[in-house]
């Protein structure tokens, strides 16, 4: 196994920043429990460095990869090109899936503006746990490939097809198919389960773009009844898709 | 307003740790918002700090707080004494609630073992969302007044009676009453809504201890189609207290 160079370390730390991992179409994962997923599904698109004498180095199926893009580092490298406060002891350096096409006709999730990477990545965890593969996010989404979003995920990026456009054409095309978490809507519960395949939530602090609100012809709501002033948008996700696509 | 002394900032980075916390009885809480919702409510527990120049300065009612117990600081003063990695421009040092004996005979969340602070924070904003007003946590789950919990709640935390004890008794004395959420009961959709009104969640990767297994009468799921192997605890929650705190 080689080790790593330094020109390989400065460059794996080039990938923290959003607009190098666009022009290199490449991503950074890390963690022994994801890495081996990924190592599993798509053992042709990964790097990987593994800290030297780690049990990682033994457990994961390292001849899934091509030798000369499995490479050695002690941990103190580790550290050096790890995203997280604590390195792990296994990175991959990954090539960004393909584009796909949103299927409108299937169940879909629109997303409005979610800044927080935490959120964006439990929000893909939950959908791909009520079966739902598919979220078509704005470009004022915070990115897939963010190394919080993609932990969030808790491995379901790799089973969801998360793509990014503008949602307008998308509404204007589909008016009656979309329904809308908002403040002031219908409650969910009074919506029959069967009509709803594609709900869109929006941004944590200003909800959906006011520009698109013009467009949403079934308002949804989560009604509560304390004093707090809304639900986190990955809670709100929860209950919705739970109500929805459930059986 | 008095100026910020070197003695206090060291005294109010010493709460940045939990031990210390619990000894002086004290926490901390930053931002405008929220110690605005504070200061219109316990004025009499908080210590203000606020940024010379700052809206802050002029936008709070800082003539609901004794005057010896407003101290103006500059920038990297605030910088020094804030938890955050972006120092707000007003932070409160904050006496503890006292403690409040839980209710079982009324709503009620029970927490085994809760990690992470965000998901805490969240699961206390929901609470609130859905009005359930008591959680009563495991010594295990994490501490409340952590600032990362604190800011998950969004406020929430002043509203809800949030209690650490041994879960073993209350379980013991209630077995007919509390519904567990676990990865192998019955679809919580079958339960009727009207018999709950207490409900145990465990902790993110394991559950809830093997030790208070025997004790769960009543255990519910929510049920997947997908791939993912479980959902976060937080938008669990929120799926099993929208169903059954709605009405």
């Amino acid at each position: 196994m080689e080790t790593i160079s330094n020109q390989k370390i400065k460059w794996i730390k080039s990938l923290h920043l959003k607009k190098n991992r666009e022009k290199e179409n490449l991503y950074i994962v890390e963690g022994e429990k994801i890495v081996n997923e990924l190592i599993q599904n798509f053992p042709e698109l990964i790097r990987l460095i593994v800290c030297k004498g780690s049990f990682a180095e033994k457990s994961l199926e390292l001849k899934a990869i091509r030798k000369e893009f499995v490479f050695q580092a002690n941990t103190e490298e580790m550290e050096r090109i790890s995203t997280l406060n604590t390195a792990s002891t296994v990175l991959a350096v990954v090539e960004k899936f393909q584009t796909k096409a949103i299927d409108a006709s299937k169940s879909l999730l629109l997303l409005d503006g979610i800044q927080d990477p935490g959120n964006l990545g439990t929000i893909i965890r939950t959908a791909d746990w009520f079966g739902i593969d598919q979220i078509l996010c704005s470009p004022t989404t915070v990115e897939l490939y963010n190394s919080k979003t993609l932990q969030a995920t808790m491995g379901s990026f790799m089973r969801v097809n998360v793509q990014y456009e503008d949602l307008k054409p998308f509404l204007i095309e589909n008016q009656e198919k979309v329904y809308a978490a908002l403040m002031d809507g219908i409650p969910y519960q009074q919506i029959s389960k069967e009509n709803v395949e594609i709900i869109i939530l929006g941004n944590e602090g200003n909800g959906i773009s006011q520009a698109l609100i013009p467009l949403l012809k079934n308002q949804i709501t989560i009604k509560g009844k304390g004093k707090a002033e809304s639900l986190n948008v990955g809670v709100a996700c929860g209950i919705l898709l739970s109500y929805f696509f459930s059986n």
